[in-house]
């Protein structure tokens, strides 16, 4: 962008900070500025402007609350994709009612609308989709989960298709601790509340300590209902790198000095998107630095059941015994998306405050899915149907990991991952991951575009791709034709930038 | 409390506004400043104390924010009783464990805490229960809907198992909205959101315009849950006086005009807690007056097919043509509470918004329970289940009438409501709702208290009392208990202030 087109008005109005943000902004919307694009320094541009530097800095962080702008620690201010979260779900304008009430700044900032993206395409029907992180459809233990049901109901009919305990039901909440505790973890009943899936324990959690302005810690990429969240919640998110190992020691020492956050967001166990996996050292480590700092972890355990090689590794919240660790994990990948349960592990003080905003928020889930759920863990259920579904998990990745060393450039980097539901693959930074999408998806192949685990527009270089709920046919059909069009699109190989070498790369 | 006590330093550190909100915690605290009480005018104590006015209004906005105390526009500002929520839920403190990590405001407003409250109360088992607004447990369709779930399961298993649309399944929302279509709003199934019961809706609706400092209008009393995410919010609650009619109209015009509100929340039919029907020239006026001041109106309409004797009025969702109407209801009680399904209808661009928010809490509500309630209605399961419970919640409200009408005292208000699930009788102001209260719960006697549908501390001078729950000789049995104990608590008969008679009483 050409910043000498920037026209300021000393003599408006409108506060200097205000017609900057606007000039901005409306560079956007005319494509002036690309999405993905950095804004200059605030140093730079306050210079060039002759206004004071605080001025500009008003102006950034106007348009970050706004969702038109993303700050990075140490990278600068990006332009957001807005695109991306606008072309996915037009708003049909026809049925278009005028409301004079404003909205609230939790649904005003347009940066909560990368997960409706994901979304849409995962439910999409066309072609092949490596896009949702989701259990295989064909293996779900449809009979059984309905003889649970019918044997809640004869049992307990009324009791459970009226309101129950808002933090769950007792027994629920009882196995749930009692499967935690055979890992390692000091869990019980009383400080396990049952939540609405993963993503309502991750909300519960971030707005139970994120105030407007509070700094929050993430691996840099993560999960976008995670990153969605604590945009509604008008966190200031600061990204940590990330290596194969996992979250990096040093850089989260530093941060934690430097941002004294609210809490630390963290996946150790393949993690998504990248599925990597925390070694136990860092594993130790990590706990050790954030409770040096006081800092408190929230530990996304979705994925810890999938373990597909190796053996199992100690939870952060093993580890800290408890302490300082606020636990959260779920049934939707393990077993199945549509019960929609999943729970939190959280110390008394905390526990309390979670169980007053799911009250608000619900009033409880489903007396009967908790029932039924029950019913079929203390039948064995769950076990069984990880014996049926880990072997078929652990062939599409085998299948889909072949079919990437076969059919992608040698310089694409990716790993086998040790468990989880996808293959992280990074190109280099130099590639249009726009172009590509774009072309895959009039392919009919649809993937998880890395930009989404960013939300500051970076990343689109990167792709997601689930193996689990696709057929080995499919899997090797739609990574041949993701190949095809990476190599129509990079005919000379990799350019110096490439990911091996990039300063800028937070992957691997 | 004799002001003379309050201690301020005017050479301390802390600002003096803090010094004095930290004096009246205190007090309230060490019992000297007593739940319900009215704090001093702030002209009073700013002149009391030698400060500025506005330090004492900073002082008594604190103390707001913290949830001690609430003002009441007109009456003043008021302790708010905390020991009904403390003595309700105590912390099991043998567990407690040190974050160092402080909590959200959304979760420290101790004025959320009404609904655990009410909710605690109305899963005991002790005794005799009037309280939780519940439908007959006795009469739960258990079998019927057991089928509609194997139906389901066995047609669509994995597609209802896996993630479903946010917005909720298609097909209950086609269902939704054509129940509505017949009952005369313009209603389409795109415009239809499935939430996770009535309070998800509420909570979504609030969430969507309320920023802290808002002004959202109420009528007074209204529902605790209501009240329970406006002050999570930070919402200033205005409270507008409700008649035999409903909200009325004058107050209603003067409050829009002063206040400018983001919203009117309104319960016109079979209200909560009164059970006011709201008359068809009412609905008309309220619509109107709302049109004029270009307000919102959010309509919950939870009770709307729980009519006990007379015709159906339209919805102000029907009058208004959908034009500034949020409409919103839930399955919950004319059906089955643990389903947790209720729906909001709303203009697109709230409709949006709404969707964004679900998908951020919960990523939809399960499927499974979605397709087995649609297949129970579409199978015309709640037609007939209206059928059979209707009568029997006429007769059982007649029974509590009767009951009342015999062992309450004559200077108990109370009416034979025409709908819904409960009656509201209110006492003298001067009669002492906690020692009541109390009284009756060591009979084993228990009711929702009416201070917990003001959020104020006023008003614990009515009772809501169920009938829908309880069998005839229980509610016979109960209503002679809880006559007995308000006349040996009123031996003299009512004083100068009975309820026909007082200005600040806000009911009928």
């Amino acid at each position: 962008m050409a910043i000498g087109t920037l026209h300021i008005d000393p003599k408006s109005a409108e506060p200097v900070y205000r017609q900057i943000a606007l000039e901005i902004r409306r560079s956007v919307l005319d494509g002036r500025f690309e999405a993905g694009s950095r804004l200059p320094a605030t140093r730079d541009l306050a210079r060039q402007l002759g206004v004071n530097r605080n001025t500009v800095v008003a102006a950034y962080d106007a348009l970050a609350s706004e969702g038109w702008v993303a700050s990075h620690t140490g990278r600068g201010t990006f332009v957001i994709d807005r695109s991306v979260i606008e072309v996915a779900e037009p708003v049909d304008s026809s049925h278009e009612e005028t409301l004079r009430t404003g909205f609230s700044r939790a649904v005003e900032c347009a940066a909560i609308g990368g997960l409706r993206s994901i979304y849409r395409l995962a439910i999409s029907d066309e072609g092949i989709s490596f896009v949702g992180s989701y259990p295989a459809g064909d293996r779900m233990p449809v009979e059984q989960f309905g003889a649970s049901l019918q044997a809640v109901l004869k049992k307990d009919g009324p009791a459970i298709l009226g309101y129950g305990p808002t933090a769950g039901s007792f027994d629920l909440r009882e196995t749930i601790a009692a499967t935690m505790r055979e890992a390692g973890s000091d869990v019980s009943p009383e400080r396990t509340l049952v939540t609405s899936g993963a993503q309502q324990a991750i909300e519960l959690v971030f707005r139970t300590f994120v105030e407007r302005g509070d700094v929050v810690l993430i691996e840099e990429p993560t999960y976008t209902g995670a990153l969605s969240v604590l945009n509604s919640l008008g966190a200031r998110i600061v990204g940590i790198p990330v290596d194969d190992e996992g979250i990096r020691p040093e850089p989260l020492d530093v941060a934690l000095e430097r941002h004294r956050p609210k809490l630390l967001y963290v996946q150790p166990t393949f993690h998504n998107p990248t599925a990597a996996e925390m070694g136990l050292a860092r594993r130790r480590e990590v706990v050790e630095i954030c409770r040096r700092h006081r800092c408190l972890i929230v530990e996304d355990d979705w994925a810890g059941d999938l373990r597909l090689d190796g053996e199992r590794l100690p939870t952060l919240h093993a580890i800290a015994a408890g302490s300082n660790v606020i636990y959260l994990s779920t049934f939707s990948k393990k077993l199945m998306p549509g019960l929609r349960v999943g729970w939190v592990v959280a110390p008394a003080a905390a526990f309390e405050r979670l169980v007053e905003l799911k009250r608000l928020q619900d009033c409880g889930t489903s007396p009967l899915i908790q029932a039924a759920l029950d019913h079929f863990l203390r039948a064995g259920g769950l076990d069984e149907h990880l014996k049926k579904t880990l072997p078929v998990y652990r062939d599409r990745r085998d299948t889909m990991f072949d079919a990437l060393s076969r059919h992608f450039p040698k310089e694409a980097v990716f790993k086998r991952p040790t468990g989880g539901l996808f293959i992280w693959v990074t190109l280099p930074t130099s590639f249009d991951g726009n172009t590509l999408f774009a072309a895959a998806r009039r392919r009919e192949v649809l993937y998880s575009r890395g930009d989404l685990f960013h939300g500051d527009g970076s990343g689109n270089n990167s792709l997601r791709l689930t193996y689990s709920a696709a057929d080995p046919t499919e899997i090797e059909n739609g990574v041949s034709v993701l190949g095809e069009l990476v190599r129509e699109r990079w005919p000379d190989g990799p350019r110096e930038d490439s990911p091996g070498t990039a300063e800028s790369m937070p992957i691997f």
